[in-house]
């Protein structure tokens, strides 16, 4: 018999769910909005109700539980959520409690932060599949990471292990969202990024982007940052280099605290490619001290959103092999 | 019947060789000059040496094995070292063969890097106690690091993990060692810290570092920097305040992404004690993400240089338990 799990990432604009097959991948995939803004109990009763379709469409008894990627802290045991940005309310919420107690029991339910569950979907399904361990880093809104070794996600004393994007790379640096002096997200998350390279851009005239933007430069993109670096235009070109110079830094102090040597990296932002992974490798090998420079990758996630369904699902599939702890 | 093996601590200066009964701590100790210019070959003799006279000391079939703390750095197998700094001609040397060639195979012999026996002996004789994981330090000539994970070394993809010395703080902060710039080396590391030193109090002629060193400043010593600061010297408090500061920026990066909350700190420039390691607290919260602060503790160690023979021969009870892979 096939063995399926069902994967959900939730998000603040969108709730995905997808049917799993061990080893295979998505077999089917359903979203709805959110609608965070009406407080955690709708919500769980959204996340349910795209449970009972996935298992509808299956036979629901081959599905062997539910693995969700929630945004925020998650605990140790991988029953509650806290801290959640973007889902106002969810200050704790024990996300496994309520599925359980909306879907019976029947299906053992474990939660993930939604790095930690991408890292491990890279690994079982994406760009990760030929390494044992690399570091995952997701450059989104935020700049997320997550530690995946042996296979499995490093999840550190508590279960909070992999906030790459809080680690320092200039001590008077400038503060990220959570007041970090000099966090590699004060350079790279969306918003640090779109607003260095308004300042930067201001003063060349001969950029595309003062087109693209119409003359706003408030208005500037990740995308619209990718699309004018492909057109050729070097002054946004310089801008990205910027930024993977700043990623390469950390990523250095990430691989010489870790000895793990590949990195993959996911999210919106990656999607400038090489226009910033390549100034980032150049300068992570600089970063990194000699002893350790052998094998140096970093390497694009060609899965999108998708990959987060797959980790989350594949949670259930470790846990299924008593892999990992988690109370059901 | 009791379990013994024997700890070597493998150093540029002495070796160092403690008969360690399991749980229980150092019964006999034995020590003589590297003198590593003589190459490889007769520093291995001494260490046999050594080895004998502990095993002629307890009775030969109680001792389990044979676990070196080496400097430099330690294949995955922990058989060998390779470019151990002080130790000229150490390029590659299978320590395991050559032990074994000399004392019988009778004896495992099992290889690891010192900052990691150093972590391993903390863990399980001396200040980590209390705790599965930490973040170890050693602040001396350079500034070494591992990560005790659930109550063992975490060795990265290769056995080189742990290399908080060589995590930057600053991407264009003065270079290291290892010519990585803004290295916490580069601040802490014993040369660096004196002469950062010097300069600091050349324009303070109220310290009473001029009159310990005869008015040669060339001459500072971590010690006497303790020793002024005892004293109440101001000007040398804020030196140690300032190495302190630097310090804690690289403790929250390294927590950021391991999620691991105790910090054990050695070695000799820790004998500055709370002088370095208050402001090092400060800095260390500020640079924690605020999901990530409860229980933050910085711990110094209370063992001195006998932790790295207790975690040297604590490999060889792990080893006993099958809780590792070690060729033998």
């Amino acid at each position: 018999m096939n063995t399926f799990a069902v994967g959900v990432d939730l998000g603040g604009t969108m709730i995905k769910a997808a049917l799993v097959e061990r080893g295979q991948g998505i077999r089917e995939l359903v979203s709805i909005d959110t609608l965070a803004e009406e407080g955690p109990e709708p919500v769980i009763d959204r996340i349910a109700g795209l449970v009972r379709r996935l298992a509808s469409a299956a036979s629901a008894d081959s599905i062997l539980g539910i693995g969700i990627g929630a945004p925020g802290a998650v605990n140790w045991e991988r029953t509650s959520v806290s801290r959640a940005p973007n889902l106002p309310g969810w200050d704790v919420i024990n996300l496994q409690t309520a599925l359980q107690s909306r879907l019976g029991a029947a299906f053992p339910v474990i939660v993930e932060n939604d790095a930690n569950v991408a890292g491990l979907g890279s690994a079982h399904y994406g760009a990760g599949l030929p390494f044992d361990s690399f570091i995952l880093v997701t450059l989104g809104t935020g700049v997320g990471g997550a530690i995946i070794y042996q296979n499995t996600i490093f999840r550190g004393a508590t279960g909070g292990a992999g906030e790459i994007g809080h680690m320092t790379i200039d001590y008077e640096g400038p503060f990220d969202r959570s007041g970090v002096a000099g966090a590699i997200e004060a350079y790279l998350g969306q918003r640090f990024l779109s607003r260095h390279a308004r300042y930067q851009l201001l003063n060349r005239p001969d950029s595309v982007i003062h087109k693209m933007t119409g003359g706003d430069l408030e208005k500037i993109t990740p995308k619209m940052l990718h699309e004018a670096a492909l057109a050729g235009d070097a002054a946004v070109q310089s801008v990205l280099a910027w930024a993977g110079h700043k990623l390469g830094c950390i990523l250095g102090s990430a691989i010489n605290l870790l000895d793990i040597r590949k990195v993959i990296v996911g999210g919106g932002v990656s999607a400038a490619g090489d226009y910033i992974l390549k100034p980032a490798y150049d300068s992570m090998v600089r970063f990194v001290m000699p002893g350790l420079r052998d094998g140096l990758e970093i390497i694009r996630e060609h899965l999108g959103n998708e990959v987060g369904m797959l980790g989350a699902a594949h949670l259930v599939f470790e846990y299924h092999d008593g892999h990992v702890s988690a109370s059901s």
